[in-house]
């Protein structure tokens, strides 16, 4: 008996007692070191996700082969350079994009599932890594992510030159450094939800993103809801869990 | 001519020279102190706002008059006790809620439009007046609001009781001062996105709610965006939002 | 003899000595409390400005009357309504500004001496009391102020209505509070020097201005320089100065 | 004559003068550049600790054998990779626990002297290190440590799963970064004091810890004490302290 | 049926069934406006605390007597000036203390439960009421509070002078603004847990208490955990769980 | 008996036991809120100061009218309005000034007792309280003080026409708000220590002073100390002690 | 069809329908990881420069090359030793400064273009760095800049040596770290503009230029506005449009 | 002529022209990138120092040489390891202390000039190296400097025992960290004045030494001063400065 569904199985068949089905789970989702959430799934709608800073490169690779046995996709984020080395010699078959620190596996190849997509907005070539960590989150949701990339409000028209690209999705990420200010923009110009993104690009004092970061939460424009700092994997989640309720599969 | 609609038609009819419309646009739109926006709603889905802070009573009244003019539903929020007198002897049929701070008008009764609702939980009781504005923000999109107060982490039991109602929300938003703990349990438990609001309520090193903002942009849980403290109208105008492209009518 | 350029002629025509004139110079400067900069015009070719804040009443009529005596214009800010009310009885002809905090007089009308104007571009109106100290103060040079007001990122096509006009102006003075990242969208279509005025209206995590002051700071446009929060009297001060230079009298 | 008690002894004994007594008990505790505190043990119940973070590897392997001469336990926090190194050469005896930076020393093997247990509770795998460093401190004052690791509020049911353990202890340690909920969470459930220990850990403003500190601070539920950032050795303090005075053995 | 214990026995007794015995506890909980916690005696070995700011006094009243009828102990903190006066005329049995906000009802009165006692230390003069928040809160715990007022490093021998009552508690509350060095000193001193509480005492820039509060953290000396600024109540409750835990009744 | 050095010296005339000496001690300092200082002018050659905020007018009262049996200088300072109308009815004898805040009594008339003189140097007119609370504070020292005001840097010339007066003296205060450069240029000019007050006089991100305490900490210019925001108090004494050294009665 | 004027001649003699030159002009500009904003200097009046923090030198090299084709000049900041390699590699004819981190080409060799200089004052040696990156951006605009080294305000005297060079200016920019007093002091003397530049130069508690920065917005003086923290090309872009503006060429 | 004595004696003997001297001043302190302030003894009593931080080693080097010729003696601060070993082959007599970061030449040997002592007190041994830079600045003085160290208030007994030698100096220099309570406790013993450095040492929230700083601004005790975060330099030269004013050689 592996996995969680195997033994609520037997448990309803009654093949094994309470106590012995309380004893296994306990047994599978505990490495020692991590307790895992093999029902996140089932309670939140996606499975756990690894957050891989602070972690030995073999713990990571642990727990990576534990969530393997009990969920169909397997996301782990902040993967350094060393870490996804040691994870690429362990499990060839992961999806790993260095820049933007992210290792996926998933049982089946990952496809839109759903038509429309989520739009991943940034204003400069600088927040780049950021937004694919977004939108390799939304594509785990099974989601399309488009990334339309450095327009930010220096030069205004570029980003004219892409609304209707952005207006046309479900739910819009808007990745920005600096003073941020893409966010307000694109919020006064579309009926989409702005999932906001500050990044700890730029000179002096911007405080490691602070400055995105409060020009963000103090949007003078409707519909922005921000997250944290560099956080692109917080808002792919949010804009796929919106894009998913949109246009359920 | 008195309105926007008109004008256009007017243009479309060939009865006024596209010289003449802009003028009267202009004119329409111009306070002198203040600039409308007329057209908000057909950008964003939602009419212009009025944030009320720092306006005087005067201000206060010409511009929810003329916007009663062109929208269907007029929402001011940060409505001083001072404030809300002037209005209510100028504009009786007004629906104003002192708690919340807020003054309404809509040209049919605000009744859902669509089923579902949004799900508006607070930790403590004194988060009550945020959630009030969030909840009216809410219903100004057609949609219904629920508030459940006072389920905050310190007795978790409380949050259990009411699991099933929060679950069953479309979005929710999560009001809470102190820690603002409430925002990362409730998104470990739902499968829906969830608009956290940190409030300024608490003692000492709270810093106007800075302790509750840092805590909800750092969730360890997933789904969690963040609007800025005490900001119940964004946290409710990003729900209502998500509710009207989950469930439109 | 009353006034320095009687000292100094008289110094000139040797009918005082060099210590008599240090003397006579230190007795009308000298106001015990207060050190007047009588020579400040000739330097930085503006005369002294009166800080009112933390003056009593009585201290600022002294002050104010005895640089009636020196200078053509005299200009003081953050004037409270109850030291207003005593300049006023006491010095019947100052221009008082209640708004904009501010009392001038000036031995001629203050009269645009160049072409040309300086913009003051504010995003809400709740910006307008900044705008008019800075206004007041760019009049005080001999230049033209014109307000443009509430054209805010929010809604970003009533900004784009005025560009003409802003395009047109020697210098471009943005007030913002919220966000601020109206400051960033003007530098980025124009090629005129712009003064960013943070102010310290808005919500939640503003800090009194801090989230403006950050924003603007961190500008990813080009040709912005900040002055202090709600200081519109710094702006108006810098946008006059680039004026008076670039089209002398 | 090598050790504070002899010295006194010798001072009871009328063996030495009070001037002798008091020069020979300056030469045992000042290094030049430490002054040891050979009488904490008496006064505070618990011998000296070296905070290691700042002495060269010479200086700490001073500190270390005069201390041993004088204490029945030795430990060292803060310990470098380099410092463990030059510690285990020259004190082969010394335990030590690279991830903790911890190195103990002591007379008799360290075992649990009363009855009962402190609990380290931990939100993720990241706060491991500081929750070893509770630990090894809880063992210096003969308690037993349990860690209960990885279960934060993301996923809450494994708390509850632990529930009883954390329940049954006399103190409990509470380590946890991100926003830092759990402290609250297991204060609410628990009659047990709850030190709580911000960690470090997390993406963006979380500013080094400061997130869970004023989360920590700030809780809602009551019973909750908290250390600074990243503090494993002051909990662990804290705990062992109160376990003392609940269980004398 | 009106309190928690009837309905549980009424369970018990088969007299009702478990969707009545829900329903009931449910209403008795249930204000409306806040979600009582009846149980959390049961489950943290202390009843519900009202913490009053930001209540209005019906609120405040209803929510007191509500409590009434299931505690044997009500507490309210930060109790203001009027919502003191709403209270005592509803329920003039109270005990109030203006100076620490307090207001309490106790079914038998409050006498020491146990041997030994809590010392609460203050720094200076100005530290009085929040010493006296913690002294209550402590005698709730059924545990004697002793004051040594006006002990701090500024003339370090009258700490001395106190030194043997200080040592002779059981656990010790240490209040201080300004640079909040005693709880450092203190800690130094003796073999008990001292809880730390920093005031927003203080000239210029001690920021509302941060500075003591940053002080506390940051303590040399071992033995100290620290509350929330000016948060007796906190710290009175945590000395009063230690010393309950360490001489039960 | 009723002061310290009448109890002292009857213990060394044998007349009264040491325990006796002891109670009758505590009795004289111990006023149940206040634990007062007696020996503080022993001890730092300065007597104990009150500072009023926090304290009750009968508390203030109190304190002053038993120091006045100790002491033969007694200052208080932060005293409010209020407070200072109830020490002028119940003290007449008192010297205050409101606008420095300040109530002293003295045995003797304040008088130099040495050669010298302390300057207090002001950037500009609103620094003119804090800078009184120093004056006084030097007087206090039996020192002279000479205020010379409104210096700032915008005028430097004022600087230099005061500077003789500056270099003549034996330490200087330097006050100023706003920027606080004040203080880098005059020690940059002279060769006595500067003690640098920073004010919190200002516009917008001035921080309460904070803007112009760190401007003084990072002094370019050597011999600058700092003491607290807007604390002229503790100027005083620094500069009346170093004076006192340099040039004892 | 190489350039953005290319096609537009093309569009203007009918040669290309417009459908085709939007597709090229896209084709022209996008990178696909930059979206090139070649309009900037006929919008802005100086063309697109590249921030080249966070870019790799494949990156760089590519929008580089590819802005030289459309821009007389192209200027490159933030040049990082390993970047500045590379770009020299492809593009020898680049001129680069080590030390300002710059990289610049230009089709015409830089000359000024007009009468009169920008002067660019440091306070200290260690401010070189940033003054360079300013007095680069000003000769790009086809200014002459001087730069005045090393004149701080703890030797004033130095400033007034050159005070004559930095009057006879057209605009000057400030640079200095520590306290930042520099910026005060100039513009207390001058009848010019002053773009103040913090930068992170110094001991403590400078926070990164966080105190010179509050310095510089605190000025007492008139006409300073300010920069980010080390931002030489923004106070170099700002003095260059200003000087552009005195004197056209 | 090579140095500034020589020049002015010329000018007295009206050897050489006004013109003459004043080019031949400037070539002497101008070394292009530094403009040295070698009038800076006879301004302030002190020569000039070099803050090497952000300095080239052959930029240290050309300054220090220059110096020698024009002073008696020379001291950097901040010393690096790379420039420290730069100095000493081009200047072998060059005294250096690598801990300290100081590199010294004086003409003739540093011996004490005066009677007293400086008195340099540390709260623990990591805070060796600050005290250090301020011992090696005092001798600089022609003052004695005695480091008494570790003596910090976690054994407070250490602090009494050197309670006599801490008295009898001339001013007192308190090096702290963590939470920097040693200066309130001191300050409150003797009757001199305390200059107080906080340091960066400490685990977690001490923010670089901020949590020391603020501490030692809001000391409890009067008659402290403080300079910025790790300045050992600058309490070493306020003391010398005050005990060089105390005891004239």
């Amino acid at each position: 008996m592996g996995n969680v569904k195997e033994v609520l199985a037997a448990v309803q068949a009654g093949a094994i007692s309470l106590e012995e089905a309380e004893e296994q789970l306990t047994r599978i989702s505990d490495l020692g070191f991590a307790s895992l959430d093999l029902e996140r799934q089932k309670r939140t709608g996606f499975p756990e996700v690894i957050f891989s800073a602070g972690k030995s490169v073999d713990q990571l690779i642990s727990i990576f082969q534990r969530l393997m046995g009990h969920q169909s996709v397997v996301l782990a984020t902040r993967v350094s350079q060393e870490q996804r080395e040691g994870l690429l010699q362990a499990i060839p078959q992961i999806h790993s994009d260095p820049e933007a620190g992210i290792a996926i596996w998933s049982r089946e190849p990952l496809q839109p599932q759903r038509s429309g997509y989520v739009a991943i907005v940034t204003a400069g070539t600088s927040d780049w890594r950021v937004a694919q960590e977004a939108a390799w989150t939304v594509r785990c949701f099974g989601s399309e992510a488009r990334v339309i990339a450095d327009v930010g409000v220096a030069g205004i028209h570029r980003l004219f030159n892409r609304l209707d690209e952005i207006r046309g999705a479900c739910a819009i990420v808007c990745v920005a450094g600096m003073e941020g200010a893409l966010a307000s923009v694109v919020a006064g110009l579309v009926d989409k939800p702005v999932i906001a993104v500050p990044t700890s690009v730029g000179y002096g004092a911007n405080f490691g993103g602070m400055s995105a970061l409060l020009t963000m939460l103090n949007s003078c424009a409707n519909g922005v809801a921000v997250v944290n700092i560099d956080n692109g994997f917080g808002a792919g989640y949010m804009a796929g869990m919106i894009h998913r309720m949109a246009l359920p599969e």
